[in-house]
């Protein structure tokens, strides 16, 4: 086990009509106006906009509004937001949606205060010293933002998706109710238990680990797995609405990294240019497609965790393989309906040499084996065939 | 899954050598003048009393002594070092020790700001509203506390032994390092494993739950065997104690009981009274004779959480009972060398009447089955006769 230091000062708020207490949070901690942000306008039909509005007006807390913001999530938006924000003199941000309004938040948060771009925060040329306060509504269980200091962001002009880390943009309260997420479309379900399989598994594959965040690691995933597939036939069904959403706010709110060396994040590395390529390319969606394939890659250096994980994740009795893991992983993703090929997702098998190109930008990537532009491209390749 | 509200800001620093960096994070949040409690001088024999004051020291921080926190803490030591803190006009409480010490840190940091008995916050008479800061250099891992914000206190005047709660003394920092825990003799380190497996407990039998929690709960619990296992052959195996540490801490710091109704908690309001009368045994030996008596007791009520235990916990195959699983558990206590009745902890049979009455002060509690004086005393003879 390696060492670590965890810090998660995030108030999680979870359950059954808890998005309507949001206006008492932002009260408590003094809020007295919000930008409030949110995307194409869902919540206005499944009911959470009526909801918040009127806590936020039963609680005195002005608001101004920025909205459409999309799916992968793009950094024009993310500067008209802090422009509002600037003009309003707001007091926080209040993100109602999911993993790409949060994220904004986070960024419009952190750029408040910082008088250049903030997409130096992306690339490593600013380290954020100050944010507004963030709160959440989270409507969609996916990418495990509500509770941690991470956003992701595309650069439309340069085609980079990149993340920044910071303690300064952890949500002070986030709200998680899983009946909000009753009326999401089947896909976005499938997507979003993809995509925190992956984080988990970012963990659980690390060169390193410990029995102890193995054991949560295994949990966590199996949990994702039954209330995946019962959501998929009862979209309403409350208790695996509520085992799913906690399982992706806990894959990624630090408790899946203690004592690893951070991640290996090759597979998130490896899709980001999926989406910089094709924006409708869902991030979970893609991870279907490439981590599977970067398992097959690094066989070699992970076929003790492969074996342990088809045993105590799949179930996969005594005389298991590393690839024959990988090969029950990739027929699970079948069987909810995801993608598990470059090809399915629509891509050409020239725009193997594109992606390759884009990725290698931040290369060397990943712990388990750095991964180089000849090895980003055999990865794309596998990814591609499956 | 129950409702819940999860908001634990401790920060967690865990590893080799990180008691030599309290100094840090002491200067880190701005603390002058520290009163540093500790217990019988243990940690002057294994070298971390030495780590801290010259990490404090290098820091600049200044220091006043309170030692002598015995096991099964006692008010009248709060009042003395409640005393010492107000006199020296100290910033902040640092703890070095282990739960005992801990949880006396946190009372002395509430009882600093209240005018009248800190014993009140223990009997409901005052709601705690500011505390001194806490910091922590654990040196047993057991109870939890370096990550939450209870207390469990005796008051010799009374013979009770309460606990209280408050968002106001989780420590600010606590410091893990499993290596200071290799020269821990034997049994506190078996009974410090009973006590952490008995908080898992408290969540995993509740009326309520959920298969995201129970499969963490498992893991933790299958952690804390197989570790405890490991330390009794090698105490200095630094994977298996690295591991109990972070499985006792993960225990109760709020993980576990996320989207339960709170824990039953009856097995620990049935061992306080133990300890209370005679003051030498530990709260884990008291818990290996009470937990499974009240299993035993409430079989019933639990049964199907008792197969799965079994199963999942203690791989018991397919053919369970809830008797099964009960036997299995002590037959676990009895191999690492845990007492499993009141008899052999010393008990005679006319103190089943005593501890019946202590118990019942506070009764009826549990949430599985709500105990009264009858239901107790019964639990207790069977507890002595295991």
């Amino acid at each position: 086990m390696q060492n670590f230091v965890f810090h998660n000062p995030t108030k999680l708020v979870f359950g059954k009509d808890t998005v309507e207490r949001i206006g008492e949070y932002l009260k408590q901690n003094a809020i007295k106006k919000v930008l409030m942000i949110y995307g194409s306008g869902s919540i206005k039909k499944n009911g959470v906009y009526e909801k918040v509005v009127r806590s936020l007006h039963e609680n005195g807390i002005m608001k101004v509004e920025v909205s459409g913001i999309r799916p992968n999530p793009v950094l024009s938006k993310v500067h008209e937001a802090i422009e509002v924000a600037r003009k309003e003199q707001v007091d926080a941000i209040l993100a109602v949606g999911g993993g790409s309004v949060v994220d904004s938040g986070k960024t419009i948060a952190a750029g408040y205060y910082y008088e250049g771009d903030i997409w130096d925060a992306f690339i490593g040329k600013y380290n954020i010293k100050k944010a507004l306060p963030l709160f959440v509504v989270l409507t969609m269980s996916a990418t495990g933002t509500e509770m941690n200091g991470n956003a992701v962001i595309t650069n439309e002009d340069t085609t980079e998706k990149l993340s920044f880390g910071s303690k300064y943009v952890y949500p002070v309260v986030s709200i998680v109710d899983p009946t909000v997420q009753y009326s999401l479309p089947k896909d976005q379900a499938v997507y979003g238990a993809i995509d925190a399989i992956s984080h988990v598994m970012e963990h659980y594959f690390d060169i390193t680990g410990s029995d102890i965040i193995d054991s949560i690691d295994e949990g966590i995933i199996k949990t994702i797995i039954s209330s995946t597939e019962t959501i998929i036939q009862e979209p309403e069904n409350y208790e695996a609405r509520a085992n799913l959403c906690l399982a992706t706010t806990l894959a990624l709110n630090g408790l899946t990294r203690m004592g690893t060396t951070g991640g290996d994040w090759s597979s998130h590395d490896l899709q980001h240019p999926l989406s910089a390529l094709k924006p409708e390319v869902a991030h979970g969606a893609g991870l279907a497609a490439i981590f599977p394939a970067w398992m097959t890659y690094v066989k070699e250096n992970i076929s003790d965790k492969l074996i342990k994980f088809g045993r105590q994740v799949l179930n996969l009795g005594d005389e298991i393989t590393p690839e024959y893991t990988i090969a029950e992983l990739r027929r699970w993703y079948t069987s909810i309906g995801a993608p598990i090929s470059l090809a399915q997702l629509g891509f050409l098998e020239e725009d193997i040499e594109k992606l390759t190109d884009i990725a290698s930008k931040h290369a060397p990537f990943g712990t388990v084996k750095p991964l180089n532009h000849q090895d980003i491209k055999r990865i794309y390749e596998i990814a591609y065939n499956s």
